[in-house]
């Protein structure tokens, strides 16, 4: 199946080079416990002990990765192969394929999701079109390409003879009543067509592939473990569903969903180099970049892509994976641009280059949408929260095909009598931003020229006519329709973005300032910027991107000119928004699905201790610990099959209670396991000894358990004095899992990642059994 | 003297609504000790204890600040100030107004590193033409404005009537060799004179105005203490004495001191909030923005800016600073702007837009440019710490005087007579970047125009004549001259940047690549963009800077289309300059001085661990500790005379070693000499409790001194077993100034952040003692 692809070998391509590392120290373990057990053998048994079994220091599914552990075993590899390149010219030239593989991979993240980026592109387009035509020349021409090899005119090509409307296929004309009908109905059904197609591939084979995908992403960045999350078959599906899905018409964009995309791309391609395949927080910092990756083929937009991914989605974020994170992302928008999908040598659909300057009064309505923006987002993250809520715990979740069946049949024909809201999304906003000169020939001017008859085609001091005033009817009709339709759009079982969707979201606002303003007189404001600026607003207010999103903006519109409004609007939506409600939609989402995401940005704020939150509780019975020379393999084994904790902390003495270490429930049971059937002599009442030097046994006693390796000989400890905001702190900044809890030099209790986030719960009135996952 | 005018406290004008915190606590003690000493006055006396003594809490000059106390501070005021807001209306506007200083100061910083910025480049423009000459229309206007005044085509600005060179004004003419030479001893006087005042402003008013200032930005950043370093003093004199150096001609920028002045701005302007100048971690987050700022105006690059204070100077940079960060960049940026020192409505002097493309093929000179770059950069840094050590060590630096005298001189003589040098280095580079086109009257294409008579003016394919190679010829003089003289001039007691004098040293190189180039055909090629590769290059190379470089030469162009090249000469440059040696410039000059920095880049790669590090030694006595409830005011005064460590941990008993906490030296002094003042019955006798209860005493015995709340009850604590890689990551991650050690429980021994510096100096092969400071 689908959710164990991340983990299966077979796309690892292992370079012979990087593969220093046998496959199977099972032998060595043979080979020791032929002369272990003894005292004689120590040396020996050491060296085996040395060696890491298969499993121990890997992660079971939904759990959280120790990010100090993992980075530790990267240096040590890494000191390693610096060590071994001193003797040998073949080692020195693995260790200078290993500095440089980091960036052999970027570049190849790069080329691929730019190359995938521009395939859905194109697909999408195509897909689009089809819902109203075909091209006789040839059915893979999308409507733009049909009317280019027709050879005529640019401001005819809508009508040029090569495409034809179903309509026109079919009954032979494509005017009068039967004809639109016809042409309606065709589109329902193509877009029924998409939808369901996606669904149900979504549903049969990569359950992963559904939705935007950055909550997950995030959370998975954060150092949780989602396998198959990031796999193969999630790729796969999700580039066609992601098609399907924009090509049906449904209210949701490609960006959120190319991220996920450009994660997956990146995630396959670690399988290539040993460093990042073995190693979760090396191949977390390949993630952070690939994401950037993602947005910057998303927008155009290379350094915003970098500041996205800083800003929203990363959790560890060093300086070398920013600078690995650019070269990524330019690498991607450079693809995509040699691909062209457009045809236009830009890297988005909706370039925009205005030259108009702005006046400093003009900031008043920037701040204003700013507001609308915030208020829009906040609202429209409580609603569509409040819906995902009642799909998964009513009975509407059960039905994912039919939910989205029925939302595809109502945004279809809803969609098709406004020409606004038929047209794809991403060609309504290069239309709107778009700013209408004498020359430019899109069909939001030519829409305004062909109904206002009272106008002549003098532009630069035109009123408002006829034409401006139905266009602002039906877009605002278009803004109603897509805020409702997004609400319930977002979180069904299709990738889904919400990028472009809000940034539709406030244009019909802008006309009606900008009509207001032009009767004034002949200096004209560019209804473009305030599209923009209105798209920025909204989509801070939504996410609450704040400098990644402005920068995108500037990288879209190529400027800096509107800087300083994009700036205003995306600010003021932040405080509104923030001021209604604390998360943006991603973290609303990461809540919902009980994800433990530890969030970065907000202040722990509350004067709790850490007593407070260790376990155990006050009346609870004592902390579950294991002496370090005094019991069983049977005792062990018996703490391990009562509890269910994933690690004990390990102490001298139970009278005593001093902290020696920590060791992982899981490489507990591995060793014992392995112990038993390899080890000559272990049986149920052998004693496991943690300690550095065993005491000489009697000679009739069972041979004794030497554990030391796979203790942890450094565990975090903070005393029970310690505030809560500081153990915060420690937790999100070194990425730990667990840490002890002890007073005056004994151990008192332990604080899991889980701990923390269930008492933040807990402080926000939260359900603090909504965190699932450890 | 101007080393203490951060702290002093006129002037803050400290808002009155902020006052919440009165200035003598020494009333409450008082009070308190009027019946304290006794049980019955416990619970006034814990009142008393709660109270933070004035001093506790502060740090001594060149000391480290504790980033989690810092922190813990803040977030006490915070939760204090929100829990009152709900109390009265009063308390809500303070609680808002607190919420909204950050973004009033980063206004107010914003809109005074802006004005600085156009304050210097006018004064700057100025005073450099006044080398040449004087304008009698106003001796006020500079050469180009005063020719602006004379009303005539701009062609002919040389030569208008109204601006005299020195010769003209003085002899009449400015003709034949005699006028030449008066030109020239007029030029090195004024060079002389204006280098003389500003070393004199340094030397008398602020030893600290010298330097770019960046390495000690980085290390204040870093959580280091230097008194004055951004106080008033610095800030007016090293306004003042950027402009005298950058005018005498000196071969330096005004970046690096901008950034400089920008963080003098943000320091004194944090006096203005409570909430920043009383908390040093606090005021480190403005100061990271104010470099931003800096940055921003420097280069007109906001985005940059930001990236820059990202990737180079900041050490604790939470998302809420990036955004912070932004605002004042942008703020600072159209301040700078709406002043307009250069006439020309751009942000800097050198904007240039080009819009030729470049070619697949020209990677390979732009990699050799890298190459050329990294070389540079690596032998720069090499030769000018050389010198510097030997300006510390040698009677050379007793004399920064005459060092400047003859520096100045020799650069003003070698100066004059080439017309690359004579000119202010940043109008060269204004020339160098820009693109000769038809209608083009930039010097350098004049220059070409009038002395190569052999070519027309049909520009699109003019081959390369004499003109371009008596430039080249002249471009390359300058590049030696600059790049021997920068490496002395770096480093003087005089403000000095880096940045654009490293941006110049590769342009020559440029020219030969176009001569052989365009021989081939029409098809030529941008000189400009070969100018800027280069800077990009040299300035990687030089300070290794990778993202932020490309995003500011990004901005200085204003165009995506260049950032490949610039990303892959900045790449280069990059790796070639780390393979010959680690460290950037600043780094280096950081080391040089022996600051405490702990480099967050690099990665320690050795495997110690804190057992190696920590003190004492194995053959050193036990670490000096302080029982919770056994010692008296006498034996804990001995301790404090007999050592000289900043602080003690505490234990439970000296059997046991079990720790309870950690008392710093500075606070235990000011406690005990406080007590002993206003305390009734603390003798030397009295025995010090830090325990929460006390035992009752015999009332014969003298009184107690309870000091449990100058107790930091949650010390750092990591095992002996700890990896010193894990260990520097605590320090660098949380910001802390010591750790203590321990293993099985038992309080082992300590290590700071010297200790850990010292090791990594060690490791090194570097003299563990060249760390100065704590």
């Amino acid at each position: 199946t689908a959710s164990d692809s991340t983990n299966n070998s077979d796309v690892a391509l292992v370079i012979p080079l990087f593969g220093v590392e046998s496959k199977n120290k099972c032998l060595d373990g043979w080979f020791s416990s032929y002369n272990g057990g003894g005292m004689n053998g120590t040396s020996k048994m050491m060296d085996f002990l040395e060696e890491p079994l298969p499993g121990v220091g890997t992660y079971e599914d939904f759990n959280t990765i120790d990010w100090v552990r993992e980075k530790s075993r990267d240096r040590d590899r890494h000191r390693e192969i610096t060590s071994r390149s001193k003797e040998s010219t073949w080692a020195l030239i693995h260790s200078v394929s290993d500095a440089f593989s980091g960036w052999l991979l970027m570049l190849l993240i790069g080329l691929l999701a730019g190359s995938l980026a521009g395939l859905i592109d194109i697909s999408a387009h195509w897909m689009t079109d089809l819902k109203e035509g075909v091209c006789l020349a040839g059915f893979w021409f999308n409507h733009e390409h049909c009317c280019w090899k027709s050879n005529i005119t640019f401001t005819d090509r809508d009508k040029c003879p090569e495409w034809k409307s179903w309509s026109q296929l079919m009954i032979g004309h494509g005017e009068g009543a039967f004809a639109y009908i016809l042409n309606y109905f065709m589109y329902v059904i193509w877009a029924l067509l998409f939808s369901l197609l996606a669904v149900l591939l979504v549903k049969g084979f990569a359950p992963y592939a559904c939705g935007s995908g950055i909550p997950e992403i995030k959370t998975i960045l954060s150092g949780f473990i989602i396998r198959g999350y990031l796999g193969k078959w999630t790729l796969i599906i999700k580039t066609i569903t992601l098609v399907l899905a924009v090509s049906s018409g449904l209210s949701l964009g490609k960006e959120g969903p190319l991220v996920h995309v450009a994660c997956c791309c990146g995630n396959i391609l670690c399988h290539l180099f040993t460093k990042y395949r073995k190693n979760e927080a090396k191949r977390r910092e390949v993630l952070s970049a690939a994401a950037a990756a993602g947005v910057s083929v998303a927008f155009g937009a290379p350094i915003g892509g970098v500041l996205f991914s800083l800003e929203e989605v990363s959790y560890y974020f060093p300086l070398k994976t920013l600078w690995r994170s650019f070269f990524a992302a330019l690498v991607a928008a450079f693809t995509l641009r040699s691909i062209n999908p457009f045809g236009n040598s830009r890297l988005v659909l909706f370039y925009v280059e205005f030259h108009m300057p702005w006046h400093l009064l003009e900031l008043i309505p920037f701040i204003l949408l700013g507001i609308f923006g915030g208020l829009w987002g906040a609202f429209f993250i409580r609603s569509n929260i409040a819906w995902c809520r009642r799909r998964k715990t009513t009975k509407l979740g059960k039905y994912p095909v039919l939910e989205v069946f029925v939302v595809t049949a109502i945004t279809a024909i809803l969609a098709f009598p406004n020409e606004y809201t038929r047209m794809s999304t991403s060609e309504l906003i290069s239309e709107l931003f778009n700013d209408c000169g004498i020359l430019d020939s899109s069909k939001l001017c030519e829409y305004v020229n062909d109904f206002n008859s009272t106008k002549g085609d003098d532009l630069p001091d035109r009123a408002a006519g006829q034409g401006v005033y139905t266009a602002m009817w039906q877009l605002a009709l278009a803004l109603i329709m897509k805020v409702f339709i997004t609400i319930f759009t977002f979180g069904m079982k299709v990738p889904s973005g919400l990028f472009i969707p809000s940034m539709l979201a406030f244009y019909h606002h802008d006309w009606v300032i900008f009509s207001g303003w032009c009767s004034q007189g002949a200096d004209c404001i560019t209804p473009g910027l305030y599209a923009m600026v209105g798209a920025a607003a909204c989509l801070g207010g939504v996410t609450r991107m704040t400098v990644s999103l402005v920068v995108i903006m500037f990288e879209l519109t190529g400027g800096l000119e509107y800087i300083v409004p994009l700036m205003a609007a995306a600010m003021t939506s932040k405080w509104v928004a923030d001021a209604i409600g604390r998360e943006g939609i991603y973290d609303a989402h990461i809540r919902l699905n009980g994800y433990p995401f530890l969030e970065a940005k907000e202040e722990f704020s509350h004067k709790t201790l850490a007593m407070d939150v260790m376990r155990p509780r006050r009346n609870d019975p004592p902390l579950t610990v294991i002496t370090q020379d005094s019991m069983t393999v049977e005792d062990v084994e018996a703490i391990i099959n009562e509890t269910t904790y994933s690690g004990y902390p390990v102490v001298v003495s139970r009278e005593s209670q001093r902290l020696v270490g920590f060791v992982l429930r899981r490489d507990l049971i591995i060793s014992i396991e392995n112990a038993r059937k390899k080890q000559d002599g272990i049986v149920s009442t052998s004693i496991i000894y943690f300690t550095d030097h065993s005491p000489p046994l009697p000679p009739s006693s069972p041979s004794m358990l030497k554990l030391r390796s796979i203790l942890d000989l450094s565990p975090f400890t903070v005393t029970d004095q310690t505030p809560m905001e500081i153990v915060v702190d420690i937790f999100r900044k070194l990425g730990l899992r667990q840490c002890l809890v002890t007073h005056n030099g004994k151990l008192l209790g332990i604080i899991t990642k889980k701990d923390v986030l269930k008492h933040i719960a807990q402080l926000a009135n939260q359900d603090p059994d909504s965190i699932l996952f450890n």
